[in-house]
């Protein structure tokens, strides 16, 4: 196949890790899945350039396979003081309950966040990742050269077909089709009346009779049945976030991966409240009492309000304050290997 | 197969026709399935007993072939006078804008619904149709013994994997797995905290490795690659609304079927302002006036206070103000012939 992505990256088997921003793509995760055939991802969203540049560092010495970065398009934003000092009220009972104080964060500037995708580009770059895929929104024409230029794959991410259109039309090698039952993030970039949510069931083949680039299918696919579903229905690979994110490799709090694999599949609901961006994970008490609180700050400022509450959280292994991503697949999640999940992918 | 649905119910093809009720499932649709080998089934949740009769009397004239026919399970509900008065003020000018009068509508009461719904399955088993679904809730297992001792085929509808145990366990033949991605009402029962949308590509995997009785994929299927995929899922047959709707012999309104060709797969939005249950449709005038209006009021109340203005809207041939329902495949509807349609589904 000359437009096969699989080849293009090269490697063995059609499945990507999800890029997971937030610790929970450690190279000891990326590694394993890369070392087993399939695609390691580091979600370096909220990564800094200098962190990034040791952890690609580092997987050059863990790995002799290809491996990608994942990395956020920061696009415009803005809020008044009067829901800012909101927002600070109602989490600062939480703050004080983990000894924080909520006036000590600093919150990021537009030029800042611009500066620092920027920074992180020169590093993937440098470094030559074999791949790099982007999220809430896509990298213009002239980035997707340059990175094209240094041999590097571009991975754009859409919801919608229209999005699909647009990523196309940048010159992105392929496209990640994130379902409604995808976990974490939302990748969504037009504005719309609402957040789209479309099943991969009737998202997939639409998308593929509209653009010529390999697609990549993302949501609530977990084993066999899935890859082979997502291929049925256009997609020449798979990307799996949840099924990663409990495997014995990765980086999410122990407390985080059991309360994945025992919910159903009916509580890993959509939320606004950690980040300012849609984003599925597991019904907790933050997500309960916040939900219709703190819907007044966009992204980045009211996930840089939240961030320090949810890494205490974290710390303390207390599920109730930390965001518990994950898709619609509970049920299916296990507790493994990453050799034992995709061994079980894609034997005959 | 010993336990084989398809056997079981005696068709050529893996598909069941949605029974979209409301007008769409004639006999000229119904018959149409069935004799193309697929089966048919007559959407009577709205229809009086003596209407469905006629109508399976006229089927039995039309086909050889096996057909079925969907029923609503009735369920309690109350309101206060107070937001009934509420949203007979917010409708009265759409009332009046066709010329309607709203004091006219009589709401019906519990028992009553109750009572039809006794009737329509007497008429269903008195008639021996072969197959037999419920939505909105599961028949008694009494009722559902009383079906098969008529040699009657019973099927169950589901959302979530808790649903279809209960399915299950009722004595059911079969399970109608319904996701996110479906078009019209919203087939949950069991009342939580939110309406639960779980995509198919994470669903119906969970609910296989749950239940024993064959399942069948509903949601944004619309051609062979979706068949495929629900069947690498583990469903045995596919039922399929908005492929058929927008069919030649379907009795949608011909609005209503250029709604759903020449719409974007994220304007099929999820509403309960028609009928007071969640439900699919195209995203038109009303929907966007009147849901933070109606929310006040329950199933069938609301349904029965905007049944005269959806039907008066139909006849005026106006889309604005009918329920356009739709799952999110809109890209994929086609307006061909039944046999086209099954045809392409099934051809190798």
């Amino acid at each position: 196949m000359s437009n096969s992505i699989k080849v293009k990256i090269g490697v063995r088997n059609p499945v990507i890790q999800a890029p997971m921003a937030g610790g929970v793509t450690t190279n000891a995760l990326v590694s394993a899945v890369s070392n087993q055939g399939g695609l390691g991802m580091i979600g370096a969203g909220y990564m800094s350039p200098d962190a990034l540049f040791a952890q690609i560092r580092e997987m050059k010495q863990m790995t002799k396979r290809p491996f990608g970065v994942n990395i956020f398009v920061p696009g415009p934003f803005s809020a008044d003081k009067e829901s800012i000092e909101i927002v600070k009220s109602k989490l600062r009972p939480l703050y004080e309950a983990y000894e924080l104080n909520i006036a000590d964060i600093v919150l990021p500037a537009e030029a800042e966040m611009k500066s620092i995708y920027e920074e992180q580009l020169g590093v993937i770059v440098k470094e030559k990742v074999p791949v790099c895929s982007f999220t809430f929104g896509l990298p213009s024409e002239e980035t997707v050269q340059t990175l094209k230029q240094a041999d590097i794959t571009v991975i754009g991410t859409v919801t919608t077909v229209e999005e699909a259109k647009i990523a196309e039309s940048t010159g992105v090698d392929a496209i990640v089709v994130q379902g409604s039952e995808a976990g974490g993030h939302r990748g969504s970039f037009l504005s719309g009346q609402e957040e789209p949510l479309i099943g991969l069931m009737a998202l997939l083949p639409q998308v593929a009779d509209e653009v010529d680039v390999p697609l990549i299918a993302a949501g609530g696919i977990m084993d066999r049945r899935g890859l082979e579903a997502a291929t049925c229905l256009g997609a020449e690979m798979v990307q799996m976030g949840t099924a990663f994110l409990v495997t014995k490799e990765s980086g999410a709090h122990p407390a985080h991966k059991t309360a994945i694999v025992s919910s159903r599949e009916d509580t890993a609901l959509l939320t606004t409240s950690f980040s300012g961006k849609a984003a599925r994970g597991i019904a907790n008490d933050y997500i309960k009492a916040m939900e219709q609180e703190l819907n007044i700050l966009p992204y980045p400022l009211l996930n840089a309000l939240t961030g320090p509450l949810r890494k205490a959280a974290k710390t303390a292994g207390n599920k109730d304050h930390q965001a518990l991503w994950s898709g619609q697949g509970t049920r299916l999640a296990k507790q493994q290997s990453v050799a034992m999940l995709i061994d079980q992918l894609i034997k005959e």
